[in-house]
């Protein structure tokens, strides 16, 4: 399979690359690193990427920025980013990519545990997340030619606890080797419509 | 209590209003009818709104537009219709809101069912829909001072069933009357982050 990896240079994305690499052709692009530059916000940049790389089997996404603030802090430029950068990113690469995604591919999109296992600080992130999966569901009944999309929905990374653990109190960081199975079985798997939850420590 | 209800002039808005007002004091607003105008996705209509009210006990909204396309035609403008209406729009009204909402008080938002059970056309409703329950969880765990916030997710209303009939295919309608105790339920009980489901034909 042809994969083009959107967002390579990230923890998860260098993990995802390393895996599926070993049995496909990987084209990478983010922002600042890869074999192509992409500004996931903006759709002319998107479309820009796919007539660059042309047709492929399957587009995995590993990026897209959130804000964290308290409720009753936050500013509408600040759910912007969120809404702009996590969620409708992915939804730009899904949008212009239905063009080049060939019979019987796969999008595989990136979200997060915090709209059901909510976190203090965290609407944003929860909105966002909450967000793909209502796409991702709404999308994969849509899609023809035996195409598919899923969503990898993994919690804190074990080596991002010490980052990020403060936030995500009583939550046991997952091996990033536990998270590439989630996009493993949707790029290589038959699935359709599907969260896969990486990690939970909380049942939905 | 007094309960501020936005989204008035709605089906669900004026069984909502007929209910409550049996036994509260209701301020009504929205767009073109009501005690008030406001335009939801205006953060500084909606800050005006809440000068000119004053305290309340309860937040109700029963407004917010939603674009409806193919996924292969959405654009970006599209779906913003969406995230800037029945998102934001209420994200708004809770952000202002919450300034004014007195101890104990509560907000309850509106969503629909599409986001876990997905109907064609609907990838910009399904978005809408599962940012909504995310940031809904995700404020509950951060209001203070006893203060609450539901959703309501109430499928194909029966009298809407001639109009929109063709897009939910196997629903079947549900009471206006059931809807309403989703409001009752919200307002009323003492429950917060919660989505009550009402009329659902899939099981979450």
């Amino acid at each position: 399979m042809k994969i083009l990896q959107v967002g390579s240079s990230g923890v998860i994305g260098r993990a995802v690359t390393a895996e599926l690499g070993q049995r496909h052709q990987i084209v990478t692009a983010s922002r600042s690193t890869g074999e192509f530059r992409v500004d996931i916000e903006d759709p002319r940049s998107v479309e820009n990427l796919f007539q660059q790389v042309g047709e492929f089997d399957a587009l995995v996404c590993a990026a897209g920025a959130v804000h964290f603030a308290p409720l009753a802090e936050f500013s509408v430029g600040q759910y912007a980013v969120g809404l702009q950068s996590k969620l409708m990113g992915q939804v730009n690469l899904v949008r212009s990519g239905l063009k080049y995604l060939r019979d019987g591919g796969s999008f595989t999109l990136t979200s997060g545990p915090t709209n059901d296992d909510p976190i203090p600080l965290g609407t944003s992130s929860a909105m966002v997340n909450g967000a793909l999966e209502g796409f991702v569901r709404g999308a994969a009944i849509e899609l023809r030619r035996d195409r598919r999309i899923n969503l990898v929905s993994p919690t804190m990374l074990e080596e991002s606890a010490s980052l990020f653990g403060s936030y995500f109190m009583g939550t046991k960081g997952v091996a990033t080797s536990d998270v590439v199975q989630g996009y493993v079985k949707s790029v290589e798997g038959a699935q359709t419509g599907c969260v896969y939850r990486i990690g939970w420590s909380r049942d939905r």
